[in-house]
């Protein structure tokens, strides 16, 4: 079946439903930013594979809204269909509600599948297009029509990630959500996101790319806890554990049915953020909107979480040592290409003990490559590295003891004074965020100046934000803090002692080469009273021949020449004489 | 009439209206910073005369809420009635609303003056209180009944403020905002703050107190204007004047009246922050929500503007010479109180052409005083200045072409080497943001810890905000724009060329000193493309004593020893000899 037989099965289901329009996203009905293959519909349909757009189609448009960094890939991708691509260059723009406002008639019926627009998103369609007259229809699972070969949920088994390395047991973190639960006077709390659940639970799995994460939901009580997931994917070992922390296991598909059971005079605590419109409205008890209370607890790591990420760190180092050590030799007798250099940093990290696989798909950048965003290298069409020019690789793993995300740039022939201006400039941002002190309720937007300020001096900017929340031995993209700027919840959290952020400030030039310096940092108390300070706790050198010596200041080579007396030290002991010898090369004091 | 009888009648009225609970606010119709007496009931019914509080009245309680600026003056103005004060810590917390929702019962009834809450004030009240079953009741000047010698509104006569300092004629501003409403689709747009008033009609007024604006509503339609306001207050050259501009006056009362007479087919641009209910209630045509388009026209200044202000800008650095010299000297052989000290200061100002007021009461701080952030010293409580600590004095002007706000800070004997270290810390974070150079696009929250990170460095901070707009001979805090961190929409305000802000990083020691460097800067085009820079525009010497030189990056100490000639060569041509003798010994190079 063709996009074409797609689109016009699409349409005659959409007129037996009376829908003018409808709408596919592409998140899953738990707000994932990875999504299994049963939720990828708006791939299925318009046959674009990029990780966010939304598909609008209409009696006589089929549309693609996406952003700058998937242009080219969607004009490919589209080409041969009848999708008309819509260019967003404004990620925050809601580029197809504007364009439904233009194009349909007052009293238009907008077809969307209420388990994949949160009620947060739903209040805002309402807001702007009910004010133009249009309604909303709600039509669950609308691709099941028309999806005959649609993937099923898969269904593989969970396991547990031992209390060792979580440092909390499942029964602790119940408890401390309760005692909030208490205070917020919620019976119930009702738990969507994916990686809060593995949190909870002290469980992990293969469901999605990349994240390890389990589809499932879960709502806990004032006595007990249902966990909502395929029973099968369960073994006996974990279901007696289960048993004996008072948590039960429903199917994934009775959450509504449950909700709607819960009596009139309870009360439930709904993140509404990421509650699908179905699961809200099925709530029949009095609902307490609020903040999902695990994404705050899991964002401040435990003192066992930490000491377990700065050894995932030390193996990820000793990891990177031997990629790059490979790539440099092999590139004195041949060329490797983008992709060969993404699959040797898996297998260098792969040989490591507690590997479970990377923690996204590597972003190797040679060249022009470096300065697309989030370029991914393609078997057919990837660049050939040469042992000239820049290259950029920004790539992860996941241990069972902590994510990892790092990028560094590394010259491969002597660079220009303007790369070596804008890349010692890209140093000093990364530099002034990793040394930031600050006072306690400081939010991760006052701080991500400090890592564009040396940049900006110099007329130069990224158009990307300075960093994230990572997990640990979970979602390398992990809310709720972050380093960016203006209106978002991710710049507006409060930083809290134990938060991992990436700090990875970049340069790009279009078609020349992209530079980002990116180390994970750890908020920790400073020595004075009430502020914070961070702790960079990503091991591997930092290429120091494409540093400008004299734009740097006594404190800035300073804290690089400590920053690799560190990156010596930890790794040293897991390398052999000829990576030590390489290591310390590449650590010698500027 | 004591605050007790005052209390007694408010219930015996409440009472009769079958309501349990009534609030008071600050403010007037305008949602102004500063109102006419005739607005100050919450003044009147409490004692309290702060410029900021919230005051509840129930059957049995009467409780006055304000923020830490006011503890102690709050104490001491309730402590002979029954009023209990309820301190605020959070500036934004609204803690009346949590109280009620605490101490009122479900069902109760809430009453407000729809004049005096704005639509967006009345939706949050909805929010809090519907949620815990209490339901709002609108009494409009219920304070009309109670109290007897309420003064009436006031009715001094407006001036034209000239289009050769406004730089833009009247017509020519309500064609732009024409022009934008056509875009917007709205044949009307309601204005109902007063600086956008005097703004739009180029007209000026003594209303209320430090701000030279004039109590009026004003509609823009599709071909006329209407001005909105008591017409004894036009004399015949102005009317004449409004009658060539299409402008048409009616009375200050009739706005409800006319909003309801609108044709329902008809739409109008309201701005909710700044609409009070009442006249929102009234409006019978399609309301369209959205911006002020004026004050964001007006906050950014035009060629005449800035020259004017800077013209300003010298004869304020000229009286302020005057008065500092003036202090010097005295100390020689006396004290001066700050209150005298303060009068000295707008005496200085009021020698200058053009001058028409203080823009704000001075806050002039001597030692422990000075960490009093919102200090204003009094006749009977202000302290002697001797010759010797520190002193801070935070002042300025309106005139008639333009507003002014400076503050210094200068030490009267050899300051310590930490005041040393901590003004110097000032110092780089006020020259830190005054030389940013930063991309289109950027808001005010992300240049805010520029002028903190020196202070955070060394464990220090300040809890106020780093700047406001300032207006064109109009209020000192002019919206949308400010330095600030956080969620408010001043630190969400995208910074455009032209927007003349305050500078203003501080230090404080509780019952030691207070330590703050403001000056005026202005968003100018930079020399790299795509990026804007500040121009500093208030000119006056920086106390060279209180720094500490080794803390000082060169490009720093050249800053400041630029400022320092710049000051030099605005000042001296309006300067005797022993005035430029002084003004040199001040500016020298360190």
């Amino acid at each position: 079946m063709n996009t074409g037989q797609r689109l016009s099965q699409m349409r005659q289901v959409m007129s037996e439903a009376h829908i003018d329009a409808y709408i596919i996203p592409s998140n899953d009905p738990h707000q994932s930013e990875y999504v299994a293959d049963h939720w990828k519909s708006r791939e299925w349909i318009s046959g674009f594979t990029g990780s966010a757009g939304t598909v609008v189609v209409t009696n006589d448009h089929a549309g693609l809204w996406t952003d700058s960094r998937y242009f080219l890939q969607a004009e490919e991708q589209l080409k041969s269909s009848s999708f008309v691509l819509h260019k967003m260059y404004d990620q925050f723009s809601a580029g197809h509600i504007d364009w439904m406002k233009g194009h349909l008639q007052e009293g238009a019926r907008l077809g969307i599948d209420p388990l994949l627009f949160s009620i947060i998103q739903e209040e805002d369609l309402q807001k702007k297009l009910g004010g133009a007259g249009m309604h909303l229809v709600y039509i669950e699972n609308i691709m099941d029509k028309i999806w005959s070969d649609r993937p099923e949920l898969p269904r593989n088994k969970i396991f547990r990630h031992d209390v060792r390395y979580a440092g909390s047991s499942r029964s602790e973190k119940i408890s401390v959500i309760r005692d909030q639960m208490k205070t917020l006077g919620a019976d119930y709390h009702l738990v969507s996101t994916l990686d809060d659940i593995a949190w909870l639970f002290n469980i992990r799995g293969r469901d999605v790319d990349y994240n390890p994460v389990v589809i499932a939901y879960a709502v806990i009580g004032p006595n007990g806890v249902v966990l909502f997931i395929d029973p099968a994917k369960i073994d006996a070992g974990l279901a007696s554990e289960f048993k004996g922390d008072a948590i039960e296991i429903m199917d994934y598909q009775s959450l509504a049915g449950f909700l709607n059971k819960l009596p009139e005079s309870a009360s439930i605590l709904v993140h509404k953020p990421s509650t699908s419109i179905a699961m809200y409205r099925a709530i029949n008890a009095r609902i307490i909107p609020g903040q999902l209370i695990s994404r705050d607890l899991k964002s401040t790591k435990n003192a066992t979480e930490l000491k377990h990420v700065k050894d995932a760190m030390v193996k990820d180092g000793v990891a990177l040592v031997r990629a790059f050590m490979w790539l440099e030799n092999e590139l004195k007798t041949r060329t490797v290409s983008e992709l060969e250099f993404s699959d040797k940093l898996a297998e260098c990290r792969a040989t490591q003990d507690g590997y479970y696989g990377e923690s996204f798909g590597a972003i190797i950048g040679y060249r022009g490559n470096g300065a697309i965003i989030h370029y991914r290298p393609e078997k057919e069409t990837c660049a050939q590295i040469l042992p000239e020019g820049i290259l950029l690789a920004d790539s992860g793993g996941q241990y069972v003891n902590g994510t990892t995300d790092i990028t560094r740039t590394i010259a491969l022939s002597p660079p220009t004074e303007r790369q070596k201006e804008a890349y010692t400039r890209v140093l000093k941002g990364h530099i002034a965020l990793a040394c930031a002190i600050y006072p306690k309720g400081t939010i991760g937007g006052q701080l991500d100046v400090l890592a564009r300020k040396p940049l900006w001096d110099a007329g130069l900017n990224y158009l990307h934000g300075t960093g994230h929340g990572v997990g640990f031995f979970l979602n390398v993209h992990e809310p709720p803090q972050g380093f960016t700027a203006g209106l978002s919840s991710r710049s507006n959290t409060v930083l809290k002692p134990g938060m991992i952020t990436s700090n990875e400030p970049g340069h790009y030039v279009t078609g020349e080469y992209g530079m980002r310096i990116e180390n994970l940092i750890v908020t920790v108390e400073s020595d004075k009273e009430g502020f914070y300070a961070h702790e960079t706790i990503t091991y591997f050198p930092i290429d120091t021949t494409l540093i400008s010596r004299k734009l740097m200041s006594d404190e800035e080579i300073a804290w690089l020449n400590a920053y690799h007396v560190m990156v010596r030290n930890r790794l040293s002991p897991n390398l052999d004489t000829k990576e030590i010898e390489w290591l310390e090369q590449k650590c010698r004091p500027i």
